[in-house]
């Protein structure tokens, strides 16, 4: 049977388009009905010129305002009352969708979601996740990244059986490994919050493995990894531009000569499968944990690849009722 | 005039070998005396071995001991009182050297040239500052990466004031820039640290520019950032670990096919070119800021070129007078 999913067609930097075309490619892959959320005036055009009269579970759901990537996040949710946002999380709240993509403004969705959906039972704050590669190709899987900052214990002690649930369910890591983001490895490393968080992780029932680094998240040490939002946001921004670092450096150094010109060609199968494993788009976004419902944020700059993948998460995060198992978890059933 | 610099020989993961190599080619393209500091038995038969016969400023001071990696910082700089690294930072201490460098146990470098040399008056902590590379080929200096956590207010207003001066005097950067890491650039963004340090950076005679994001780090919008030392510490290893998974991906992608293999021998010049820009050796090592006298503490992995240009930013940082410019700074004068 398929699964309805929601998706905010104004999010990204590019929408439509991208939003579109990625809802068509869900919809001709998996076992999904997509629902495309904006004004109809500009969907419509774009949804039939792909679609060139092809017959797809795809389909619009008017809203008539949308939330930018420069609106303030707070303020929007308050006065855009019809944004595509609000309507699509609306959509799931009331059961006529299993769950919600955006690739739209990540503080906007947060704040949508937490005062539509509101929180699980037993969970006090939403965490945000997001999956990073690692050498042995296993994701890994980082929160808070920035729902929440200046976190208790008791917060990260939340995301940590929320995370180790979801990795479980919908990554399908067995006993997933849960690290806590710290200095050092010994448990006298940290600061105030991990040194105190630290006991309680190990009084939890899941597979805690101690204090980790910020290069375990990529080594394959760690399957889960706890933090506050602060320290999160820091470490995956801080990351992000050392990539394009990365990425701006290694072109200009092909194009420096005329043989690395030539290399750089016959290299080009290569960069594309380098480029794949490290892409965003494979991992179709970042769940937000802890809500009453399903909701999948993409980066701004999805292209339809990582709108198809997030739909495909949403999916997969409804299908797993992860949610049921969090609260269950979360109230000692 | 040469400058004399006092070299921990027995700090890196491959010592005394690099330390010595490193040692050479500093006295041979600097005008530096160098001090190298180990057990006269290990180090004395390899810098003769390098030496051959060669009249080169490079002497070595006898010390029975030295701290490993693994020992715990605070311990071993209790109970080894005869380590190279005590005898080294004793040496500038005593004004015998103007400058100290390591690349061993960052943890026992801090721990005991906080000790033997104090604190600056007027600085209350002192900060491990760290080079990031940027697109522009410009330095990004990041502070602190390890030194302290749960900093306060003050702590980060002395680590900008710090951090300003030596961008000015040792990298040469005029009037720079210096950003706040935070998680977003409007002055609400951040957790109740960088909200409470926001208005007091803004009041000091410095460049402030507001909150930078972990992407500013490299490309080029922040001179000098700072934070606390969790914060830096932890997206400091999160981004080795991400240049240390792009490599072997790169690596790894590049074996992957036969044409690839052709591409990647033609592209390594070109590959040479980027690993250098990106290369931790070029930079030589990190300034302890905030400590009366100068340390500069290296990677554990630091090669002879690494070691060299320890030296080399040992000796500027002294030549430059950063500590009497940042007393005076801190004191009103």
């Amino acid at each position: 049977m398929p699964i309805d999913i929601v998706v905010d067609a104004m999010g990204s930097d590019k929408a439509p388009e991208p939003e579109v075309r990625g809802a068509i490619l869900a919809a001709r892959q998996f076992d999904v009905r997509v629902h495309l959320v904006g004004p109809e005036d500009i969907v419509r055009p774009v949804l039939r010129s792909h679609l060139k009269g092809q017959k797809l579970p795809v389909f619009i759901v008017p809203a008539t305002e949308w939330i930018t990537m420069t609106d303030k996040a707070a303020s929007a949710v308050r006065s855009k009352r019809d944004s595509s946002m609000r309507v699509g999380v609306k959509m799931v709240r009331e059961g006529r969708a299993a769950g919600f993509f955006t690739a739209g403004n990540t503080g906007a969705a947060m704040a949508t979601a937490k005062m539509v959906f509101g929180m699980l039972a037993g969970v006090d704050r939403p965490a945000l996740a997001t999956i990073l590669p690692t050498i042995s190709g296993s994701p890994s899987f980082l929160m808070d990244v920035g729902a929440n900052v200046d976190s208790e214990p008791e917060n990260l002690c939340q995301f940590a059986v929320m995370g180790s649930i979801y990795a479980r369910d919908v990554l399908g890591i067995a006993n997933p490994r849960v690290g806590l983001l710290s200095i050092g490895e010994e448990d006298s490393k940290g600061n105030a919050l991990t040194r105190d968080t630290l006991p309680l992780l190990r009084n939890l029932p899941i597979n805690f493995i101690g204090n980790v680094e910020g290069r375990d998240l990529f080594n394959n040490n760690t399957d889960v990894t706890v933090c506050d939002g602060f320290v999160g946001n820091v470490a995956l921004k801080s990351v992000e531009g050392a990539a394009h670092l990365f990425r701006s450096l290694l072109r200009e150094s092909l194009k420096s000569t005329v043989t690395s010109q030539v290399g750089a060609l016959l290299s080009r199968q290569a960069f594309g499968d380098f480029k794949k494993r490290l892409d965003y788009s494979e991992y179709g976004g970042a769940p937000l944990l802890g809500v009453r419902g399903v909701c999948i944020v993409g980066h701004g700059s999805s292209n339809d690849r990582a709108i198809m993948n997030g739909i495909r998460v949403a999916a997969e995060f409804a299908q797993a009722k992860v949610n049921s198992e969090i609260e269950a978890a979360m109230n000692g059933h």
